[in-house]
């Protein structure tokens, strides 16, 4: 970044904020946003997450939820761009890992085309984390030795014609966003004489209210209604299930781990609720 | 776990280092090794992660690298086995996410056979993290919408039929462990009609030493010699490759992130060279 950057010292942080315990942060996660002045962050960000966030740190929610009001692309465009113009330390904070169908690619275009620098802060994914979390190991010796990972539906909003040959291999499938399109997925694994493979359905995943749902595909197609299922919900999908270990959720059994959480042992400031500006635009000078 | 058990307070810990940079290690992960009484590594661990240890912790290399000598599965169980017995917190620390291509599985398996109680600590897979990190989306709207993670060879040491189907569909591949494979990847490339496929090498993910190398299947295979590629390198196949953003290496323009390391800033205490016991037998009481 020279002295004659246009945006002088602005910086576009793309932060990764984990699965949603808010213990999954990463060292490096915690160090950009103790220095941002602007996060802009999605819904699915755990409230603990942004108590690293200094005093005069403007918080704003530009997240989505289904059936809820967003900030549209566009609009997490301008505010990074308005952030940018004031020389602000911007992170944009984002569930999982930002590179993992969390769209950072587009915002880094963005940044690019500004000519805006950006560090990109990689974090848990969703994909690789909540089926160890449930006690389902991805990969087992003799079971199933890739995993494949992707979403539900195609732009079309049909079924993801790479979904459907991921559902006929051998390899381990995890279905981000797919809790609506279980029964088709089930229809399909049936179609391509897997009845019996077991599809679980990870929902809020990390956190306490952790769940798992296992039945194999063809008690999926047999129930009368589908069941309640909270958001953020992931689907594994494959014979590993069958091998899914005990001591399964988290903090089932924690022995020696300070209650104490990591922020307060530490004394990083706690984040006051009067001072931040949340969910108002920022203000060019 | 009960009073009765019959390792009483014993606990193991299948903790997640991350893809290198001892900043990406989580904060959970941080907490447990700071109260482990043992800690089992693999070499891969950067040295700095083990300044999280406390003064009088264990600290034991079990790690193997290609061509050097390390300790059998069977030699890491009876270390595990023998801490347990003396009620101790053990943390096996492992590269990567232990879940993803770590086989935590058998390890888990092993605690469970015996009755020790045990918890995953995710961490940030090599294959979610080092494309973002080397400039490159995993998924890109128009070019991938799916990511298919292995390993090269099978059980026999064949390229991984798995990963055979996955190079002729439209996923993104990402390959462990298959620096040595290159060319009959590249060859696979070509026989199915993509002999213009990029084909990136990401070596040293995540450390000031990281280094991306991209070329297509068919150059690849026109090398009269492979350069020298170092150890751990993980493949990013697919037309992603070809829409990588600048600003790639980390750390390449560090604007505020603080230069302190994490563990000074916050005083952890480091780790004492004169007391650790090193690639030593645990003993028995």
């Amino acid at each position: 970044m020279s002295l004659i950057h246009p945006y002088n010292q602005a910086h576009l942080w793309l932060v990764s904020a984990g699965p949603g315990d808010p213990d999954l942060l990463t060292l490096k996660a915690v160090k950009a946003l103790q220095q941002a002045d602007v996060i802009l962050h999605d819904s699915l960000v755990h409230q603990d997450v942004l108590l690293h966030a200094k005093a005069h740190c403007q918080v704003v929610c530009v997240g989505k939820r289904a059936g809820k009001e967003s900030t549209p692309q566009e609009g997490i465009h301008e505010l990074i761009r308005d952030a940018a113009m004031l020389g602000r330390q911007i992170v944009r904070l984002k569930g999982g890992d930002a590179m993992m169908f969390g769209r950072a690619g587009e915002e880094m275009a963005f940044a690019q085309s500004l000519g805006l620098s950006w560090t990109y802060v990689p974090g848990i994914s969703t994909g690789t984390s909540l089926a160890g979390l449930a006690g389902i190991p991805l990969t087992l010796r003799g079971v199933a030795s890739s995993v494949w990972m992707g979403t539900a539906t195609d732009r079309h909003g049909r079924l993801a014609p790479d979904l459907m040959d991921a559902l006929a291999s051998s390899s381990t499938c995890v279905v981000f966003m797919g809790r609506r399109r279980i029964r088709d997925i089930a229809s399909r694994l049936v179609h391509v004489g897997k009845a019996h493979t077991p599809v679980a359905v990870v929902s809020r995943g990390s956190l306490p209210a952790q769940r798992t749902r296992i039945m194999a595909a063809s008690e999926w197609l047999r129930l009368p209604q589908m069941p309640p299922i909270e958001d953020p919900a992931l689907l594994v999908i494959g014979d590993v299930v069958n091998h899914r270990f005990d001591a399964a959720k988290p903090e089932s059994h924690p022995p020696h781990l300070p209650t104490k959480s990591f922020t307060d042992e530490y004394q990083v400031p706690h984040f006051p609720q009067g001072r931040a500006t949340t969910n108002q635009r920022l203000r060019r000078v």
